[in-house]
């Protein structure tokens, strides 16, 4: 229970887990890897919408990022019953619902990574691509999916 | 031969394998997994282009990534022999050439995940991100890659 | 040192590795697979700029993704240190920086997957998507992540 024990003394809670919005699954386990599908921002039980740069600063984005960050750990918890199971997070691929014009999309996406490595430490460490894409899902701000190696 | 009673008992009939439009293979084997390329919707021997939520309504998107599905199979179809050597779909990735302001991205994404179910039942429940992007090639209405397990 | 005598041959000259531009690393090696982060494309000590199809040519953004898969080559030139050890280029995910309307991000993403083919020969050739995206880190024409299976 090292890492519940971690998210403990950072003070952080996990939102309730978030139900698919369509015909898949939260996450898949193959052969050890743990793919998990694109997730987005929960804050106060709703979702946080809007463009960065335009309806959202580059700070509400940032936030908006690590609250995805930990929809994402849980559904892992769910999925996995115990995120001690997660060897190393290999992969993290951030979509930023952009105004236009905006292009510090890796700003916004380091409220994901820094949150990994806040509670990770150096098996928090990924490869990464941030990106600024025309539309998401319900006019999330975020959206960001990720692979991780489990033990 | 299971897969092929399938698609016969559902009626559906796969289109021509889709020449990959540039420097690139239609899909890599690696290790027991298959990545498949970026395809696009086929439909009565040309692409169905145009941006969802504007030139297309949800409904002919939805048709789009179902046609898109197809195609993917094509592809394994021709790259495997046999469609019976795929254990499971792992991870699919929709991108959804949008007009401003469209944001139902899953509900278009989902004619691809429903037909992988109808065909493959449990095996074909998968990961995904569904996203609306700025233009696609040949300015088609669904971009889909797919990752998959082989037996 | 194979791969080193072909650069050599081909009069290609990588460019210095460019430093992850936030909390994240520029490639991860999980279990004989190494998964690149997005770059960008790097030339005369500057990134190259813009919007394809509005501020630069098809022409000029086939350049821009040749110099981003330099520029993945010299970040895992660095990781390896050897570019020997790459068996397989296994996926590309090209992301073009589109201006409204521009469409031929295949033959933008070629720029990538042709030099890889001259470096790698067939074992440089791999599943690709490439899509046009709203907005890109830094305004830069063109952002690729790769997978790659090493020996």
């Amino acid at each position: 229970m090292m890492i519940t024990d971690r998210l403990q003394a950072l003070g952080i809670v996990l939102p309730p887990v978030f139900a698919p919005a369509g015909s898949y699954l939260g996450c898949v386990i193959d052969e050890g890897l743990v793919y998990v599908s694109g997730h987005g921002p929960i804050a106060g039980g709703d979702m946080i919408r809007g463009k960065v740069g335009g309806d959202l600063t580059l700070q509400q984005g940032h936030h908006a990022a690590r609250m995805t960050a930990l929809s994402i750990l849980a559904t892992l918890q769910a999925e996995l019953g115990d995120l001690d199971r997660i060897q190393r997070i290999v992969k993290v691929f951030g979509m930023v619902n952009v105004a236009p014009g905006f292009n510090q999309t890796p700003a916004v996406i380091d409220g994901c990574s820094e949150v990994l490595l806040e509670i990770f430490g150096d098996s928090g460490r990924h490869a990464r691509s941030a990106i600024g894409v025309a539309e998401l899902p319900f006019s999330i701000a975020v959206e960001i999916e990720l692979v991780a190696r489990l033990a």
